[in-house]
């Protein structure tokens, strides 16, 4: 079995330290890929700190990953040796249901394996993730980098970037669309730049005023200060959607109020009980539509993908070593990150 | 002015007692309308007894109007003296936004008249409603009645059944889609009948296992009884659509987890905060959506009567004079009602 190096958790207390390890021999439709960047994503930390109580040690982190193909199994057809591909937050899934069959992978009624700390459906061993040296996935679950792509700045798409593109593409968004973005992070930044490409004029909402400046310079057609009832006030009843990357408590009704009729806000953060609860007269009267959604599918991470290599998308992006991965952990969970940390796998050799 | 004779409530705290008033001369858009049926709906005594701090008095109750057009304006078009016709929830809009110009008048931008308690848009009246023996409502807002229509069951219709007709035809049940409905009340058993109408196979949720058999025998595929943890267990991730008529405060989570992927749970009834807090997990991990409906737009209330005369769909109504109308709302209030009360306007003429 091809021998891997990594950082791992193996406990929810300590740090990510060294961690040597076997990835599965490949098998007849796998892809065995070199990774080259891994982006740094907050559920990361969640995972492995055990927040959502899931957790299985050790865990190698890492769900934002780009590397090169080394070689392939004896049924891979979409692959050959030297691509450049990605991996996102899937791995592998049980290919029939209804969900798989329409592309949802995410939405597998079984259940898809996720790219680390995930039963491998075969053998039973635990996946690992991208803060490692290489990774062995089946072809179903790997992405082609479109030529042109900035691979550094590529990375954060397979989770960041699908996030936030798949329900905006779901719902429709296009020219002549008011958006609202809530949350200035990986996300959505992400999802200012997205709905803007989908010809959106798109609003952000920040609770800082000193955000203003910067998410205007990050595409923001207009600033609403989310904490300013005048600001709330003023915008009432205005936007078609509102793509909601909030992962911790706050308060839906002011943004309800702020669609029009038939609007939808969409939830792709907040995983807990919304408190305060949502009024359902916010719903009822104007007929709005509250949503969740999850990451991507398979072939839109694909069409997401080509898409930002045509329009130039990328995500902003602070490089890293994987030595500098606790500190950058630590920044992450403070918010002082614009807007994505990125692993530069090469740095595995130093240490 | 015509003189009119109906019951009002003069105080949050009074009952409901005989009342002379004046209707307004006709418009040149004006129908004049002799009331022969009204329905008895749960927010008539919520909003006269100013549960929701919104009354004015006198309140003439009443929005679920069946009546004969004793004459009309000189502007009117589609109606002619003699003509069946009926008047549900909403009397006015201001006809010029877009939903509006949608046929949604429900969600009309500057606000829909109602039928009673709103102040009227020309001279600024109290609007009064249908426990009365005449109305005067301008044409777009009057309905035909179509031939064949059982008229006393058809009341209802303008009220109940349009709130539950309206979203199901929005969310574009059909058949092979699998609804389910909660609460056996006056919306709920006109969901179980206007879904299955549509050809969904229906399920009605009760918290009561002495509804079971009677949920059965007003047309519901399968009943569950929602307080029964197995049999909720038993139907999770099964339903395309969940029509939730229940007012009252009642945990949604569990009926979003009976929801397929890109399930649709709607609210039509609880105006309040959501409590307990709907898990944003319940609906990010299987991109359900949770939406509010409202009544219905005149040109779907009109498609409703004709799909109700087509298909030999009534309301299960219970007459009653309306010198029985306390009495009623005592019993209404409690439940005790299969499944509406309708008043014979002919009564009026007994005290």
């Amino acid at each position: 079995m091809p021998q891997a190096t990594g950082y791992a958790m193996h406990s929810a207390e300590s740090a990510l330290e060294p961690f040597s390890f076997e990835r599965r021999t490949p098998r007849p439709d796998d892809v065995a890929i070199e990774i080259l960047y891994c982006g740094v994503c907050h559920s990361d930390l969640h995972f492995a700190r055990d927040d959502w109580g899931m957790a299985q040690y050790p865990i190698v982190p890492g769900h934002e990953i780009v590397g090169r193909v080394t070689s392939v199994g004896s049924d891979v057809t979409k692959f050959q040796e030297g691509d450049v591909v990605g991996v996102g937050c899937m791995v592998d899934s049980c290919r029939h249901c209804q969900a798989c069959g329409d592309g949802l992978e995410q939405y597998c009624a079984e259940g898809f394996t996720m790219t680390y700390g995930s039963p491998d459906r075969h053998d039973g061993s635990l996946t690992q993730g991208g803060y490692s040296d290489r990774v062995t996935v089946s072809e179903r679950f790997v992405l082609r980098m479109p030529e042109g792509i900035d691979l550094k700045s590529a990375a954060p798409l397979l989770c960041a970037g699908i996030t936030t593109y798949s329900p905006l593409k779901h719902y429709g968004v296009k020219p002549g669309h008011k958006v609202g973005v809530i949350g200035m992070g990986g996300l959505g930044h992400m999802g200012v730049k997205l709905a803007q490409a989908l010809g959106a004029e798109v609003t952000l909402f920040t609770r800082s005023e000193s955000k203003v400046a910067e998410a205007k310079s990050n595409g923001a057609d207009h600033v609403v200060v989310s904490t300013d009832e005048e600001q709330m006030a003023a915008v009432t009843e205005t936007f078609d959607f509102m793509l909601d990357t909030v992962p911790n408590e706050h308060d839906l009704n002011p943004y309800l109020q702020a669609l029009k009729y038939d609007g939808t806000h969409i939830l792709v953060g907040q995983m807990q009980p919304l408190e305060p609860g949502v009024a359902g007269a916010n719903l009822i009267f104007r007929r709005r539509v509250l949503a969740g959604s999850l990451i991507g599918g398979i072939p839109e991470t694909q069409e997401l993908l080509d898409f930002c290599a045509e329009k130039g998308i990328t995500c902003d992006v602070e490089m890293i070593d994987i030595q500098n991965i606790n500190e950058a952990w630590d920044r992450m969970q403070k918010g002082d990150v614009r807007y994505r940390f990125v692993i530069d796998m090469a740095s595995m050799q130093n240490g």
